[in-house]
């Protein structure tokens, strides 16, 4: 498991990125670049401890869906998963709220190993993708813990996957926090990235702004880095037609009173955006926006739609360097 | 998962175990006697830790065998067990020398988490009899850990599953320790069940001597509570025809220097036997046994081999405990 020599050169795009929607545009432009071009910063947030082992959602989705192993049907886990492991703890009295499939499992069994002795997430993450030969970097946003709690309408403060996964999004959102992110670190290769002249884009994937991509940007020096990047940032907004592709975001920005819409999209990342992708069911909102604004397909079901929507997103990134030179 | 009324009475028949050959005499008496009337003290001197569980291969054989989810083709294990996990976490690099199927896993995950929050083994093991409705006592014949330790040839002290599974049996042995032992103490339903008067057998089944039935034999007070049970206690010898059944037990008992025959079992066991089982292929042997000696098919094949000796065993330790009043 020795790093290709191809993954010491840095990498020339840089995306941020959740779980599911973005690791979509993530194979997209995995497929549509030399590989070791590609990197992925990863939310954390969503990681926690369960049953002894460290679950990182999004990295695991990201690192399944670029080795091709992803579960299409569930949306989530492996594809060609068992359940002997779910089905045995549970009957011996074991948690089974949060499903673990037995491949998937030995993923957080090798994961915990590993941390335990001693061994960075980062590398952890690399030495993974490394045995699935995944060419592109992935980078856990930081090697510290980072946990995404939601504040509840009725005054509570619910770690994340307590809030997802248990209580399948119910409660009612009034703000969200992020514990341990005050003293945490980015990813050394997300700062240099960043800090690179020849950086050639950053891309925000298509993932919950909240819960995806606040964890990555509450990271001490990350939003000020990109702020101060040279490479054009854009951001694919993933409210389409009213509604989010996947998860909770609509439900979050009517609670949190902002309009379901890519403006509030806009919003949230406007110290740092060189312009956003809107999805062509929106194509009107262009005319209102005040930053530029690339209406295309946004939707990606199979492979096609993802590489077709990566390039339309690199071409709208170089076409706005080139603007800014 | 309480435990039912009719265990809290005492059983009439002790076995004591080790893994695969004594699962199925034990599975035997499981169908003859009423359930609750069965406890079997299994040998623990094979647990291991491994990949942070704790493992306890013998405890779980009987455990599978008697709920009818062992492996009958592998003859270790869980039937219908996939193995996701395995070849999940031999991709990442995780330690595969000792094979845990998907099933198999959350017994040891599930034990490991219970063992962390203070739960002793005897109660854990309970507790998951109890989930699978095995209405026998299983007892794990201590509570404190007792290590069998293969002394080799070439000066080397091999933990069991390393010299068992690691190294396939093949160093040759000198003698055995057992780790702990000393220490350690005898399950308190193992010394109440030798103690009552009320006893009906003790059965030590067909599991190896040094590497099954020592380790129990070696927890402090366990051989004189034998010596001084009032029951008849009678083995079945795992030594057919001049071979073990399965396992290394021919190989050891030459290269300790002793005959590989039902003899040599009977020696080990004389100061606390009442009479034995020997084979009807060994049928000769028994006019040159000084103990009584009781010929009889010992191969178990299928349920009705288990139960038909389950039934002689039984018949035998009557007839001896008839003879000594």
């Amino acid at each position: 498991m020795t790093e290709p020599a191809e993954l010491r050169e840095r990498p020339s795009v840089l995306a941020l990125s959740g779980g599911v929607g973005g690791a979509k545009l993530a194979l997209g432009l995995y497929h549509v670049l030399e590989p070791w071009q590609l990197a992925v910063a990863v939310n954390t947030g969503d990681d926690f401890s369960h049953i002894g082992l460290h679950i990182a959602p999004d990295i695991d989705t990201v690192m399944y869906t670029l080795a091709g192993e992803n579960n299409t049907e569930l949306g989530w886990g492996r594809a060609g998963e068992t359940w002997n492991f779910m089905d045995q703890f549970g009957q011996l009295g074991g948690d089974t709220w949060f499903k673990l499939g037995d491949g998937d499992l030995a993923v957080h069994m090798r994961r915990q190993q590993l941390l335990d002795a001693g061994c960075p997430l980062s590398e952890v993450t690399a030495r993974f993708c490394g045995a699935k030969g995944i060419h592109a970097h992935i980078w856990p946003a930081s090697d510290e813990p980072v946990r995404t709690i939601v504040h509840t309408a009725d005054e509570r403060k619910l770690p994340f996957q307590n809030y997802f996964v248990e209580e399948q999004c119910k409660p009612r959102a009034r703000g969200f926090s992020y514990e341990g992110a005050a003293s945490s670190k980015p990813n050394q290769g997300l700062v240099d990235a960043l800090a690179d002249p020849s950086l050639r884009a950053v891309i925000i994937c298509p993932s919950n702004p909240f819960v995806s991509i606040d964890p990555i940007l509450k990271i001490p020096g990350t939003r000020d880095a990109l702020r101060a990047c040279k490479a054009a940032i854009v951001a694919i907004s993933p409210i389409v037609g009213g509604n989010a592709i996947k998860g909770p975001l609509a439900k979050m920005l009517g609670e949190l009173g902002s309009p379901v819409s890519s403006r509030s999209i806009l919003d949230h990342y406007r110290d740092f955006l060189s312009g956003i992708v809107i999805d062509e069911i929106d194509a009107e909102l262009a005319a209102t926006m005040d930053l530029p604004t690339l209406v295309a397909p946004t939707v990606m079901v199979d492979l096609d739609d993802k590489t077709k929507l990566a390039n339309t997103v690199l071409e709208f990134a170089d076409h706005l360097a080139m603007k800014s030179n």
